[in-house]
């Protein structure tokens, strides 16, 4: 059996994440990621890398973090292990093209210690304002990949993860076409580092031909005006129901890197609905009940 | 003492209240408000008034609704009487002006019934983007005359409720620059109602003046791009920390009447801070340490 990874390992594996997916990045968007170094004054902190109005990305952040400290007894009580003192480390990126043709994209992977428990969790999902049926196939295959080197049940189980994860409630729509996520995935370590190793490897090949293949797509003002809308609902899912956000902005997390998960711009109408047969209406169709793509 | 309001005259007041704003909007206001009267599956329903991309609201609603039902277990037992069965009726408006210098305002005004209790609740609140502290004082001395003739313990203790309540915790800012707010004002029935009347009666010559002052002041780019970050904020309150918004997103509520109070359009961006000495970081002051208006 293989050699347990230390919390060091892993650490230096996400923020080796962080530097691969950053400069991959800036093979396409010419701006450079602002860097910000943070501590967190109960301990630990991160680097969190920002690009706004570039040319490709209208917004978007690669963060890396690595905390400890003691959690909230009410929230102790949620998670596995005893007592309140709390290790985590992981890398969480969103990032929104310009064009509304381009998906935006969200990714996070980390691991968690506390008493005497540890745990993966993460994933990655689309957000497509346009729905092109390729695209989401191609992110949830290279995904599938990689799950199935390690089990053959993680894809199912992390697909129907990522759908019931990602729905806004009050909307009865899920935010985009899904992808994988996963939690609390406890056990043999040095086989699960394995394969979370694999799954945020998978990030870059599973969204970089889609971003490249959409980046210069013409469009016209009213695609622009459904973008707008769509990042209202994003709003409103990371807002409203996004775990990771609501607590961390209750529990005096550094708001600006929490937040960079939103968009530039976002945009309300009452009553929206778009017209039935329209390309609108046909991603719509599949935020309301999800597809399976491989 | 003064027969007991019933439920039907507390509605019927609040419907008016509705007709009532609607029109001494339209003096300002050229575009018609869309009118949806709704039904509410678990019992009443409302009728919920819009304004989107009119002269001078970019976006706006009056909402009335009168509805009753059962409420789950883990909610009712945050409110005051027995068992689950509850009946409600109140008026809700947010108004969010085209001109970066007039301000946002929101009032909402309601009664509730559960078990043997009854109690009424609401405020109203002004979101400047830019600060004029003669807006800021009328506002709150013509809501502070309305309580007054009631109770002189009123206006101080609602208007520290309003600050406490539109507290952005992650950001350390209030909303806005406050107003009154109140809750489970239980009791004399007959004078209780006789206070909401007056103070909702209240709202128009509170903000109409304000409105006035405002809507013709020539402005800039950069005053829009502030007022698009402003109304960000606007929405992390309501989308993370309002309890009405979240309540009734989370069970089920209206979602178009509920979200009614989100701008036509917010922005976000990294790190954002006003230069020192700015009418920016002027109104950011005080938003952070709110001040006394009367």
């Amino acid at each position: 059996m293989a050699q347990s990874p230390s919390r060091e390992a892993i650490a230096a594996h996400f923020r080796a994440m962080q530097d691969r997916i950053v400069e991959a990045l800036g093979d396409f968007e010419p701006k450079s990621f602002r860097e910000d170094s943070w501590d967190r004054p109960g301990g630990g902190g991160g680097r969190t890398r920002v690009v706004e109005q570039g040319e490709i990305f209208e917004r978007g952040g690669v963060n890396f973090s690595e905390v400890h400290g003691t959690l909230s007894p009410q929230f102790a009580a949620t998670l596995p292990g005893d007592g309140l003192a709390f290790y985590a480390t992981g890398i969480s990126l969103v990032l929104h093209p310009k064009n509304p043709f381009a998906p935006t994209v969200h990714a996070n992977f980390r691991y968690f210690e506390k008493g005497g428990a540890s745990w993966f969790g993460g994933g990655a999902d689309l957000t497509p304002n346009y729905l092109f049926d390729e695209d989401a196939v191609h992110f949830h295959r290279t995904f599938k990949s990689a799950c199935d080197r390690h089990d053959p049940r993680y894809y199912p189980e992390f697909k129907k993860g990522c759908d019931d994860y990602f729905l806004i409630v009050h909307r009865g729509e899920r935010r985009g076409v899904g992808g994988i996520f996963f939690d609390y995935l406890q056990g043999d370590r040095p086989a699960l580092f394995a394969f979370v190793e694999d799954v945020s490897a998978a990030f870059l090949p599973a969204y970089l031909p889609i971003l490249a293949g959409r980046i210069d797509t013409p469009f016209e003002q009213q695609h622009r005006d459904w973008q707008l809308l769509r990042r209202g609902r994003y709003v409103e899912f990371n807002l409203v129901y996004d775990r990771g956000t609501v607590f961390g902005l209750k529990t005096d997390g550094r708001t600006e890197s929490i937040l960079m998960s939103l968009p530039a711009e976002a945009r309300w109408a009452y009553a929206n609905e778009p017209a039935p047969g329209s390309e609108e209406a046909r991603l719509l169709a599949v935020l309301r009940t999800p597809r399976d793509w491989v």
